[in-house]
């Protein structure tokens, strides 16, 4: 039997219709490129944000341990992991997760001021997103490590990308639905594989960024840069994700989750109907495949705020668009079919602009409904990057893990009350 | 009963072994832009070649005529196409099948002295494939148009983009197999859809081109020409696949197909241990989507040399991986994977490297075997454009198509009769 029974369920159903039309009629553009302070609202010269619900240092996994340390480093307010630590403890930081900025960032999604970060308009309904620039794989921040290496590169992305990327977007913004919508056709989940959004994307830039002023060194490193990262459109598929989900936000009774997330400790959703609450739980451990050397037993727990592509219905929930994806975990392409289908069961809808070919076109299920996830006991499936356990070694696989059924619970429990069921 | 019984039949069956390993063991590589004249053996001021089994003007369709006059029209010989017409009667053209050049040429595959053509090694054996440059969709001159707006496209594509791509080329050749590989698991059968490789193409050649002297203003128009056209791998495609076909010809024994081809009046194929034959038939009628304003009423056989791709395994063969391409014709994704199945029946192997995932990840089948034609009754699929029958107008649809199996019966009796049987 359902916990919200009779006349509030009507009232429910209809709270969620509103919420997802509202995700499938959004229309992420990326309008522009901003330094993190000045773009981003309530972050100042103190803020760090980071991936995932609300956390302290005490309570911070390894890797976002990390990353913080080499956000410090790359400010110039510390020389060392140590000195970082010193810093923080001296309380000169304040940490505030992304998802209260109209942020969010993959795995550990550390964003200090400094950091250029894109600016994603949801042209549907004027509310803006933000996420940094994706740097590669392997041994990155975002993953935990900041040795020097890590550092030049964001100096570089800082200095030459961002601003080679704000001259092409001065000339004409670039719309991130339709790219979404083709690579869905193309093998990409949007999530763990962008290989043809990222493609089509560089093809976007290239034309205008040949438009610029800029001298020819500076872009072929811009394009040699994005065109050798098979997963640079992932933070801007995060971005327009964040846009989608946010103007679903706050609906009366609605019981659509508006984000999932993962600080690495804790992993956290939010739902429309119920405000800025964070309902929690452990962070799950993935199953995936691991690069040569590494184990399960290196890796952190899940991480990162990339879950707001499941949550509007990429990711995990299109791996059917997506089969090369499974190889990962030893499945087939039946598997990954499967894997869809069964996200529709606990979704409100199917998304027509998302459109899978392997399932006779069908829509990405979107909208992930608390009460079906309870009912049914199907937990949203997420796909992702694994971090190792400790600061400064960063990425050490990919692979496949299902959201806490507690945090759901808790949130139904907190939306029966408030309806006074 | 087969026709070639007992100990011939091992025999062909190992020469069919033989003559596979030879396709899939080739390594087709860009490596240059040349003058046709220059590049293409055989070629000289007077010839034009063209697609599809010998024709001359007399049988010539109304789309081959087109591009011939546009062909004359473009190296100054004609203004018109009467003017066209009364140089060909005057003997001084000579008319010979792109495919007696090694080369290949797309619907009318009009190939006259002065056009730039890709130079395709296949590093593996050292053969040469050519192919000419793809213009784009609409009216041009391989559908039979040959106004001033196609005579001018073609002279910039002379001018300014063949020079742009052969810098690039000289820094560096560029690898197709890889591409066709990757493309395969984005969506592309590199026939008629080409999304994915012409994206991943453009990145590749970007890089290498901002390295180059070309100022910037040639090279946004180069990025933007190729950007525009979903199309412009075909050629490459094309090239990559003549290559391939032309190394497994010429096995004694061999009823593995190395050529399917039309000129829009015949379509004809050529067998490995059949030397220079062909075995035609009249060109069927392809059933597609048409242009708005169009029909089958207005279509011209079908047509062109781009039956290279199923010869290999792509196109038709690969639809399994471009489920897309079937709603051309109010198909479904599960007879995307029927087709390739399908067409596993006729053929030697699968291909490893033209890997499918939405088959498990199998090859695409490959190597068109005479004998299982025959005995199988099932005629390869073919994915097509659809040229106007008349000259002058260009494209007005894009459909599907079988091969006659006529062609396959007269190739079957010619083997009989050489292996005495």
């Amino acid at each position: 039997m359902s916990p919200v029974a009779g006349e509030m369920e009507k009232e429910i159903e209809e709270a969620n219709q509103r919420a997802v039309e509202k995700i499938l009629r959004s229309e992420p553009v990326l309008v522009g490129i901003g330094r993190a302070r000045d773009a981003i609202p309530g972050m100042d010269d103190r803020t760090i944000l980071h991936a995932g619900p609300p956390i302290g240092w005490e309570r911070m996994c390894g890797p976002m341990r990390g990353a913080v340390a080499g956000a410090l480093i790359y400010e110039g307010r510390a020389e060392s992991f140590d000195e970082a630590a010193s810093v923080v403890s001296s309380g000169e930081v304040k940490f505030s997760p992304c998802h209260h900025h109209s942020a969010v960032g993959p795995m550990t999604g550390v964003v200090s001021p400094s950091m250029p970060v894109f600016i994603v308009k949801n042209e549907a309904f004027g509310n803006l997103a933000h996420c940094t620039m994706n740097e590669g794989l392997g041994k990155v921040l975002r993953f935990g490590a900041y040795d020097s290496e890590v550092i030049e590169r964001l100096k570089w992305m800082e200095e030459e990308l961002a601003p080679a990327l704000k001259a092409v977007l001065e000339i004409g913004s670039i719309k991130l639905k339709p790219l979404i919508s083709k690579a869905l056709a193309m093998g990409d989940e949007c999530h763990n594989r962008n290989v043809a959004s990222t493609s089509l994307f560089l093809n976007e830039v290239v034309s205008t960024l040949l438009g610029t002023d800029l001298e020819k060194g500076e872009m072929k490193r811009v394009v040699e840069f994005i065109g050798a990262n098979k997963h640079f459109f992932l933070n801007l598929s995060m971005a327009s994700c964040k846009s989608m989900a946010d103007a679903a936000h706050g609906i009366e009774y609605s019981t659509v989750v508006t984000a999932m997330a993962r600080n690495g400790t804790d992993f956290g959703i939010r739902v429309s109907g119920l405000g800025e609450e964070w309902f929690t739980d452990a962070a799950p451990m993935p199953v995936g495949l691991y690069f040569p050397g590494y184990s399960e037993q290196d890796a952190n727990p899940d991480l990162g705020d990339s879950t707001i592509t499941e949550t509007v219905g990429l990711g995990g929930f299109a791996m059917a668009a997506a089969p090369q994806m499974v190889q990962f975990v030893g499945g087939t392409p039946q598997d990954a079919l499967n894997a869809t289908r069964e996200m529709g069961e606990i979704t409100v809808l199917r998304n027509p602009s998302f459109s899978i070919p392997a399932l006779d076109f069908a829509g990405t299920p979107t909208g992930i409904d608390v009460l079906k996830v309870v009912e049914t006991g199907i937990t949203p499936r997420i796909n992702t990057g694994i971090a190792h356990r400790e600061q400064g070694i960063g990425q050490i696989g990919a692979g496949l893990v299902r959201a806490p059924m507690e945090c759901f619970k808790r949130a139904l429990e907190s939306m029966a009350k408030r309806v006074g069921a």
